[in-house]
């Protein structure tokens, strides 16, 4: 039985004690956060206890630790975790320095700690089916990936402001799909962005629309495009064209229903959001971390995934600054 | 908070047992089953304890059974749950014998205890939303309805043998489906079938392949095809047309892949059967049913409901024999 | 170079006169209508000449007709055409009465001259696949047969009342399509019917919503599901499910275009009616014919497929009165 | 009555001979092409006759030319039925260099004759009708263009090394279709590319696999991706995403035909290559010419359409060359 102190009581913490709870082989020991009463609410409906970091990390018991507080908490979290010797699952960004992030990465080493990073794509159903059929040259030799990650509406500018912009905030998730996908590291990296959903996140410094694109060292190509709007509802597709056709994963909707009327043919928007569409994923990543802390196996994607998603990232803001094409090493 | 004695401890006891742990209102209490491993290790699972009936029904803290056991044990359960004042979750069916239903109704209705029956379909997303929007008229007045279900593959001979036949066993969800959509009961039924699948269910007796058409006393119509046998995995499709459109569900897919190669387009094949295609209505139907119970409302589907069903499978049976149209009571 | 003339100069007269314009190896001689304007136009489109019925008879230089005037002509210009001696491609039906259509086809049969049906569902490409692929057995055996077939809007009631009705009207092309897709004769029938779109059409004796059941020697099943009324436009689709799968054809659509918006995700509604929907038929199915009859080859299908066709729709009519299903021949 | 002269008989040449036939204002009068037997073949089939270019352009009947004909007599012919004071219908592209187009666009203008290009993706029906939706604001402002356009297999390296590389031949459609979509010139363009399909196109110095991006004025973002290989088939398709929704265009399958069986759910492939494909667009887009000469107003495309994707595709190749954002005036 693997036990658990949780850091971070909100919604996305929330899913995480549910799934420890929903584990055969896991239990949520723990709960930690400043906000007190939801700590409370969460810990009492999973039989759990709230407690200081020092208390929970102290406790030989615990085993593991799931990192699902502010984003500025993380590094501390996962620094002060790995020196009490646990098993650390953090939800993204390690940190939104490429200094600290480093650090955090030593630390873990040093200490010996498994450090999972949260990138939920790798867990969708769809998308890990998509990339199980391309490890298994279902499409052959890869050509060309396209992601398209699109939130339905922008978070507020307070949060644009911390957020570490849309690069290291938003498109983090697409550069690590980019990786797994890919098979190689980019060495090219071109980013062009605008901002054409809402002024505000002009003045914040950020852009709301953006298109990248990588080149791996065989000249592998993958384009990503972001966006903070999307009408109809939160937009997360993947394709990716190979030497011998085509893989693609569609939106996921919320039923199969079909409506045929004068006016047209309907069916659903896709699932509205994070917490709808990638309820499975949020599932499936934490069983994959239990199971691999259970069997003593290192967790993917690990905190070194985070490090080049973060690289990338910074090179993409880089590209954008200075407009050209920043090299990379592979 | 509702406790509950589980009769049935097999594949979809198993499924109401976790349904029943995951309700934040509802507790199971006991585990009824003659075959005491599965008793014991369903029982372990959810911390519940396993008796004998009588035990079971005798403890006044529990409020509502559900009776996941075998067919033939339905009737006895349901009447002395019934006489023990207890909520009735049923699976389908009541009994295979029109008679012995209508004791059970009485009996039921005698003990003042609501009695709900497990017709899946009704709460499954696709299908209940199907349903909302034909209530709210999105298509105005229903004229014909198209519902296709079709098992991936025959059960063993032996099963069909004391299943009812393909009328009572299998098409009584779709008897009930028809009528929960029709919005009125049928007045007429006409029944043609083979045996294509496989000559040992004839040899039992039996058929495998059927299509049943239904007609309401203000003309509204039904078509409802079922097979034993479909290749592509479980099949389970409607199809509503109303004088301002169509409304249709279709299968619902494990992910959304698709891939394109030399030799063609394709996509997944429909989830394999019914406890994941109906892994969503299993939750939805208890989840209802403990609402209900707890409100102190009737449920629905009703055990008058399963009557209804039943009477429409005989009526199909005769309908076959005699080579013609059946008339039944409105 | 085959030499026509053709019969009737309305919308579907226009159309088969295109496509022989179209054609390498054939020529429009000459047009003949009661609405001399309209054959005066269509015939002026083409080069062709506006003359009598006798005149374009005995011109030894016409090898083949098309009949595509008014349905109570069809039979007398069937016995006219062979007794010139020309091949003939008919509109359906080829009469409403079944003594008149065997009259018809012992005329064509004893003057020698090939007598071509348009069914033009069995060239549609959609549907033509469909059709290879079963022969191919790509599905295995047929077992079970779907055929929806709904007119966007009812015709004028004083049409239905020269129609011959629903039956001998709209679901002869359905009784067409279930032959040549079941691969055997029907020797069962079961008709079930209303009048829910128009009561005019009730008071002209007339159903608008009709669902029909066939069963073959062997067991096989097809159910064929009408309506005079789709709101969404011309519903048209076959499926067919067999031993090792199932193959559909679904409505063609003007463009692919999908849009996304707050409201929902739209595509547009199937293609308005037949003149669109099967304007790919009406060319094929008349090459068909021209390279048949060039080639000295039997045409299909032929006059005995309209007989058959007819059988059916006459025997869905007693089943419908008789409330009972009807037995055929073989 | 518009009486063209055409140059050139190839394959694209007879479908350009085939539409003007079709269209009820124009004949095509004369067939120029160096290979008299292609030249007569044509002619012949459309009452045509086979003249030299000098005969053709000083006939005073000839109103209009379509030029066909291979890339490098595309300026000479453009100058020379100019000053012959033809309307003219010109294969894109009008020239590979970007001087000689802007001579032939003088030319043009100077004689007074209007200059179509014959961009055709403006013309098929999906992509048509997407845009008007677009022009009527259906998803608000437009925000990224995705445009995916894929070759089903790369040309001989012959034509590869007189093609002028990907960009002018190839992306050059979707240079047209960006500018198109986006109501603003491109003001910023960057393109990364490989050579992934065949070495040999590296030697011949082009790329196979590539990706622009392209910014305009105000912001607004497109995204191009091209190969010359996809073993699916031709994919041709478009995603306009706005601030209202998103707009897109799928393939075009010749069937609408789905199998499913133990192996998995298939559709038909895309129609396979442009002939195919663009068979609707072709027809359009020579009914506009003629619809606009004859009503004496400007066609569209026109030649600095033309221009514009030259310089497009330039930019794109320099901004490869020297890694970097290419800044274009708007």
């Amino acid at each position: 039985m693997l036990n658990f102190c949780q850091f971070g009581a909100g919604r996305i913490g929330s899913i995480h004690a549910e799934n420890i709870a929903r584990h055969g082989a896991a239990k949520l020991r723990y709960v930690v956060d400043v906000n007190t009463t939801a700590a409370q609410a969460l810990a009492q409906k999973h039989g759990a206890e709230v407690v200081s970091i020092e208390v929970a990390l102290a406790d030989p018991l615990v085993g593991a630790v799931v990192i699902a507080s502010s984003t500025d908490t993380h590094a501390d979290l996962i620094e002060a975790s790995a020196r009490a010797g646990k098993a650390i699952f953090c939800e993204k960004p390690i940190d939104l320095t490429l200094e600290r992030v480093e650090s955090c990465l030593a630390v873990a080493k040093g200490a010996g700690v498994p450090l999972a990073l949260a990138f939920n794509r790798r867990f969708d159903p769809s998308f890990a089916e998509l990339q199980r059929r391309l490890v298994e040259r279902a499409i052959g030799d890869v050509e060309i990936i396209s992601i398209t990650s699109r939130d339905p509406a922008p978070p507020p500018v307070a949060y644009i402001k911390v957020s570490g912009g849309l690069f290291r905030d938003m498109m983090i998730h697409d550069f690590d799909v980019a990786r797994w996908l890919l098979g190689e590291e980019p060495v090219e990296i071109t980013a062009t962005a605008s901002c054409l959903v809402d002024p505000a996140i002009a003045d914040a410094g950020d852009v709301d629309s953006a298109l990248v694109t990588l080149r791996t060292e065989s000249g592998r190509l993958c384009q990503i495009s972001n966006s903070r709007r999307a009408a109809y509802g939160y937009d997360q597709r993947i394709e990716v064209h190979g030497s011998k056709g085509m893989l693609r994963a569609e939106n996921q909707l919320p039923t199969t229903l079909e409506i045929a009327t004068e006016s047209g043919v309907s069916h659903d928007k896709p699932l509205y959001f994070f917490l709808e569409r990638y309820a499975a994923a949020y599932r499936a990543e934490l069983e994959a971390f239990i199971d691999a802390v259970t069997a003593a196996e290192a967790p993917s994607p690990c905190g070194e995934d985070g490090r080049r998603a973060l690289v990338l990232a910074d090179a993409a803001l880089q590209s954008l600054r200075e407009g050209r094409t920043v090299k990379l090493a592979p």
